[in-house]
């Protein structure tokens, strides 16, 4: 599955079509897949419950504390964990044996102003 | 992977944990499950392009003019219009040969005021 040659530069339609297509531009194709990535990492309802709980934590919490909310096992709340902090929704510290997480709202925030401009 | 019994309710955890775990609540599953379906449905850079385009577009577009812009098969295409329809982000219309996608504005900024909410 190949999108249209992307240089980053958005683009202008000029193929073929059983009708004039309508002059549009594309996104640049480095932030398509960035925004991307960040919402497939909100994708999850797992992963929406984490946000919710820091959010509500006001601090950061430990992953021991995280994973006492939900029946699953350590292996995959860390799965979930490493989603949001790679998209960059979460910050990770080391305190002796445990790591603590922390919410990012800025990410957030950037993301919903982004999607805001999107459509308008 | 099965989170803790769902049923709608917002619950308070109890589990054990090294640490006292603060008492959070966790959102309804149904409104977990229906915000992730709607951000994967947003997850994927040609599904934010076609939105892009009909946002750019301002009215209905014919299928062929949406496909015009993608160096992809025509299923491939309809397979995302598909996701962004179910996900309530766009409305589709027959028109003779034709069907014609048109952007639901509302949906999107449900969602994206729903986000602002989640870190609030």
């Amino acid at each position: 599955m190949t999108a249209r040659p992307d240089n980053d530069q958005p683009q202008v339609a000029a193929t073929a079509s059983c009708c004039v297509p309508p002059r549009l531009q594309r996104l640049p194709a480095s932030e398509a897949g960035h925004r991307a990535r960040q919402l497939k990492a909100l994708g999850h309802p797992v992963r929406l419950q984490i946000l919710h709980l820091l959010a509500q934590a006001g601090d950061a919490l430990c992953v021991c504390d995280i994973e006492a909310y939900f029946e699953l096992k350590q292996p995959t709340i860390s799965h979930h964990l490493r989603w949001l902090k790679e998209a960059g929704f979460l910050a990770a510290e080391v305190r002796g044996t445990y790591t603590y997480y922390r919410l990012q709202p800025e990410a957030l925030s950037g993301l919903t102003g982004w999607l805001q401009q999107l459509t308008m």
